[in-house]
């Protein structure tokens, strides 16, 4: 079992919460949820939780064009030197300097918690992205899995907190859901329901973690309960094979597409040339494909990435 | 069974075929295909036809932004008005009119099959859509389906073969492929196998075909033991419930979800709301979805197509 890391944060209340959809404009899952959130037609948000919870729709021009972004990956625009300068170079590293300065700033966030919502063309399931493995974060780990067994837990915490360019780090402390399969542009009923029910869990749990530090004693009984879990943590991408101009010379192996997170051997069937060969995996034994035949990725030649199993 | 339409054409001779992708700049099955058949790294195409086989991306521009068109739907531009004009009034529009220069013209095309591929984000299988039942179509819909049992053919005969607006229409004859389920944007193995399987199984018939008006006996005799087989013709389009805004107030039904061709009978859950209430079907019996969730149909909140069995 991985030991836990030095916490960045001391264990506070969570006082307010920002689920964020539209990162990328062509995710509909997320997208579909907030706006109904938004539009108080449906009661994902619990009353009386001991914190506020706000919305946002992150790129709302992405998202009237039905695009994943306009000129660059929003998603990709929060490092602490971009977010340094006064006006971006792009509608997403503009759009991003000004979320900072309405939702963070970075380093000393107004924002207790955020919550940002995407999909995968992957079969990944139901993924909770996590960025760090302090109390709070194992904890939420845990309870999301202990209430919804088919949750996956992907760890990416190879690099500091504030040193990813991903939005939710823009918060005190942020996570990424992220539920496949789902193509761009529209909803599968599967994934939006998951995301619904990932949401609500992530809020009930900040209010469990609310309780624990006022020091209910359900509160503090519930969380010490939570057993450690299987998790998965991202090692590296893993690209097509390609020929000497660039372009891509096999797919993903028939037998390998759809298996996220499912240990891949040497071996085993990875890529399918052009001419029906079968490629096989030659890497390292128990490794484990996720973002198998990600539609983003496909034109950056990234066929998937890899992570190692864990316990947390 | 189908009464045999009067057929627009005599049963002439296939000299030539063209086999277009990229009609819809994200559906990647059809356009590494054709990559690969321009770069000769793959022998889809048999030596030694008795006709030619051309092949075209139809929208270069659309293909490099990643995108199903850039202004306007390309292939919703080939009607007889359209392409009646000296200029177009979008790239697609403008692309249409050089593409009936230089492969039609539309009445008197020097093209005599046109085949174009497409692939849909919904479970349809791999679909071969005919648009006119001679005798020519009906050969090959009962050809390929002999040889690839899983193939649906879908006949969308509501009108004239020319008053379509489809690309495929440019050629004397044009037929589409379609298959699914593959996000747009990205290769799915078993799209891109069954894509090349359908295409290669055209151009076979094309052979088979000119064999027999060439009165060789051995094609004769396959041509006419070709059995009827089921299809489906198009009869309309659902949509998706919406409030008074035009907001989709529901998603597809899990249950109803990738059953594309199955037949859907009065009381079946049809959408589910984000209430999570299921909403049944309350139209006519025995109806067959498809393109149930097309990703480029939902901001036209266009749910799914119907369709009748029929027996061609």
């Amino acid at each position: 079992m991985d030991t836990k890391a030095a916490s960045r944060l001391p264990n506070q209340l969570i006082t307010n919460v920002l689920v964020v959809a539209a990162t990328h404009g062509n995710e509909m899952s997320g997208i579909e949820l907030v706006r109904n959130i938004q539009s108080n037609s449906i009661s994902t948000i619990p009353d009386e939780l001991s914190f506020t919870v706000d919305t946002c729709m992150a790129n709302e021009l992405a998202c009237e064009k039905r695009t994943r972004y306009v000129e660059e990956d929003l998603n990709r625009q929060f490092s602490q030197e971009k977010l340094s300068v006064l006006s971006g170079e792009s509608l997403e590293h503009q759009l991003a300097i000004e979320f900072n300065h309405r939702y963070g700033p970075k380093h000393d966030s107004r924002t207790d918690l955020l919550i940002d919502i995407h999909n995968t063309t992957s079969n990944m399931g139901p993924t909770l992205i996590i960025l760090e493995c302090d109390d709070f974060h194992l904890a939420m780990s845990r309870y999301v899995k202990a209430n919804m067994p088919e949750a996956i837990i992907l760890v990416e915490d190879e690099k500091p907190f504030l040193d990813h360019a991903y939005l939710c780090t823009v918060g005190k402390r942020g996570v990424m859901i992220e539920v496949g399969p789902q193509p761009q542009g529209v909803l599968r009923p599967q994934a939006y329901l998951q995301t619904e029910q990932m949401t609500q869990l992530l809020l009930s749990f900040c209010e469990l973690w609310n309780r624990s530090l006022n020091q209910d004693v359900n509160a503090l009984d519930t969380i010490s309960q939570l057993a450690p879990i299987e998790a998965f943590r991202l090692t590296k991408e893993v690209y097509f094979p390609c020929d000497e101009q660039g372009n891509k010379t096999a797919m993903i192996h028939p037998d390998l597409q759809n298996r996220d997170f499912i240990a891949l051997n040497k071996g085993e069937p990875t890529f399918l040339d052009f001419h029906h060969q079968a490629i096989m995996w030659d890497g390292d034994n128990d490794v484990y494909p996720h973002f198998i035949g990600e539609s983003a990725y496909y034109h950056l030649n990234i066929a998937f990435a890899l992570a190692e199993k864990t316990e947390i």
